[in-house]
């Protein structure tokens, strides 16, 4: 049966006896990746780390278990794959990233991996034979950033795999943990840099019929509206000051009248308060955007009570689905600090204010989630993804590209995210469904 | 001759021939004090130390060498008297302290304490002898807050001296630099803090005919006016909250919507903006302020680029003139922190907003020495101290006060200040003249 071009909920869903044994399996796998990867205060799975190999062996043995041909990468991605009926046509690839953030949870990227495997389960307990392969991928580092410093983009996992990882990248990256480079993390971890090239794409993308990749929610929309499964429509794209700073006089507090100060604090209050009124504005005409000052400080080694502050160091991280308002907002705020600069004798640094364009998801792949998880009659939403994820990178080497979200409560990155092993059932039944229709297109 | 009462400038000087030698003379002290205090970055005096020792030694023997009385109280400070005519009739007293802030300036202090010395040495080389005694007080510990940490307030040694400090404030006062309490720092530099007992005063401040001390500007408001000499109207009183803090939420920055945030940052920057709005409609109402917010931080510990801020610690500094305006700045603060709070979902914390009033100095003083600067043809203008002075106890201790200013540029506390000793002549000039004229009352 083909669900395409029904718009209801009232497509026949297929069958998957057993399905509930496949869940008992997958809350057994994240029992068994927790008790091997808990520390004192969260979850340790460092890229490139030990806790991330015990992930990535884990899998590894799972998935041959269920029959699964095993095979890892240059990078150390684990590619664990399911024979389709006809092995010559395009495969289906879904997984997420093993790897997590120091002191992090349990499901933030596990949980895409053992949905593979937990769809895997039950396509065997229900001897049924899809029609393509099906790769389950377990991804190196997708949070390379936190346990790597330098001005790299994250996600070095899938970008090797994908020829967007180079080699000066590798060199230049510093762990957070031993000041290694991440060229030598991979390569003590067993794997090959010298063979990870740019532009060279490790994978045959061509020949790859869809990425679907599933993932806890990691903002409140989803518990706050009571949904236990979204469709991502798009991840944001970023506009990033990371070193911007405004430099004035410092002064006296007492002494030195308004008329003769260049106080760096005002001037960059003023600059923040500007921004958030135009980000409502943004919001008020329905322009998706989330707006961010992370990291805002008067310089702790010269400031005082009594001090004009003559340095204040900030953070800006913009983001939006629409890739125009990253320009506007760009222009926006450039704008306001040669203004607010200019006014108050002081100088608004921001900086190189990069641009990450947003990736969206394929527009036939989005129908048909929203029609298997509509045939299931499981309550599902469109929705933006705030957070970047390993399908940005294959949305961008050309790879129709989807995600599903599963409802989390306590947000993600930290020891408390909390998704339900229901909704888990719900967002993965749709992965199924999804994998089991035949293609859109 | 009296000058009372006379308005302009058509009073006549009193004769001090040899001026120009006693300016020479307070030439040669300032250097043998840089030369003896100097350190690697700046002038290294600091409260109960070494380079606060030596300058006290410095001015002792010069003082000595005047011919003055010489004795030291149980808190340090140096006491050098000239005696007058009718030593029955109550004293006069100037001076400064001679301690400096870490990597200070050489003229911070030590102006006023070395203009008492030149005045004696004028008075010495022109034969004259005053009506009252004179003393000449070098003060310990008046940056005490910069050497010692704890909520205590500075000016330890004049305090001392007028029954302002107390046992638990001497015990509680660590220093910076060895951990050690201020009690044991006044006892290693070979005083006694056992007899130092609050509200017993051990000046007879009943015999104080009048308190006048010399200070370089802070700020640069004789600098920008081209006018050498200040005559001091009051120290402004202080509205602080040392250790404020906004209380939010930390979540992702992609991934949560405006609507569920708690932002600690924005919502501080707003009541930043709103503070300094305020602080324009004041001083466009003429009413003398000034407004800091010189620590603003969020956590070091825990912010980053891409997490919505959970916390801001900051710090306020308001100062003013006029005793009711730190209530109603008090006032605004707290409800300005309220209704934000409580539109955003956050906890604003000023924790103790403490009010410290301003010191009025004394009027008919004030006026005196306006009509000693007219007889003398040396521009002065009236104006704030917006810093805080030895001067300031004393008028809280009920003595007729005064202050002179002598322009400076680079500010204070640094070791840029720059005073020109012709401004310091004029300036001590005008002291000679005030001590020489009789009391206005």
């Amino acid at each position: 049966m083909t669900l395409s071009g029904q718009a209801g909920g009232q497509a026949e869903a297929q069958a998957l006896p057993g399905w509930r044994d496949s869940v008992a399996f997958a809350a057994d796998v994240f029992e068994q990746l927790r008790a091997q990867t808990k520390g004192e205060d969260g979850i340790q799975r460092p890229s490139y780390g030990a806790g991330e190999d015990a992930a990535h062996a884990l899998m590894g043995r799972l998935g041959i278990s269920l029959g699964m041909e095993h095979s890892i990468d240059d990078a150390g991605n684990l590619h664990l794959t399911l024979a389709g009926a006809q092995r010559e046509q395009d495969r289906w690839i879904t997984g997420s990233h093993l790897d997590a953030v120091p002191d992090g949870g349990n499901f933030d990227g596990a949980a895409g991996v053992v949905a593979g495997l937990a769809v895997v389960h039950a396509l065997r307990a229900a001897g049924r034979t899809l029609q393509r392969d099906l790769t389950v991928i377990g991804f190196r580092a997708e949070e390379g950033s936190s346990w790597f410093r330098g001005q790299h983009k994250s996600h070095f996992g899938s970008r090797a795999l994908l020829g967007q990882l180079g080699a000066a990248e590798m060199r230049e990256a510093l762990s957070v943990v031993d000041g290694r480079t991440l060229w030598e993390h991979i390569e003590r971890a067993g794997f090959r840099p010298d063979r990870i090239k740019t532009g060279l794409t490790h994978l045959q993308t061509a020949r790859v019929h869809a990425f679907v990749e599933l993932h806890i929610e990691q903002g409140p929309l989803l518990v706050d509206s009571g949904i236990p499964v979204g469709i991502v429509k798009g991840i944001r794209g970023t506009l990033r000051g990371r070193n911007c700073r405004t430099l004035g006089e410092y002064a006296h507090s007492g002494a030195v009248p308004r008329e003769s100060r260049h106080d760096a604090l005002f001037a960059t209050a003023e600059l923040a308060v500007a921004l958030e009124n135009e980000w409502e504005r943004w919001l008020a005409d329905q322009r998706d955007s989330v707006c961010t000052m992370g990291r805002f400080s008067t310089d702790p080694k010269r400031h005082s009570l009594t001090k004009v502050p003559g340095e204040v160091q900030f953070s800006i991280d913009f983001r939006t689905l629409e890739a125009p308002l990253l320009n506007e907002a760009r222009t926006f705020l450039v704008d306001a600090a040669t203004q607010i600069s200019a006014r108050r004798g002081v100088a608004i640094e921001l900086g190189s204010l990069d641009i990450s364009p947003p990736s969206l998801m394929d527009t036939r792949l989005q129908a048909r989630l929203r029609e298997c998880a509509n045939a299931l009659d499981i309550p599902a939403v469109m929705m933006a993804s705030g957070a970047g994820h390993d399908a940005a990178n294959f949305s961008e080497a050309g790879v129709p590209t989807a995600m599903i979200f599963v409802r989390n409560d306590h947000g993600s990155h930290n020891p408390h995210e909390a998704m339900d092993m229901a909704d888990f059932s719900l967002g993965t039944r749709v992965l199924a469904e999804f994998l089991m229709s035949p293609s859109p297109w």
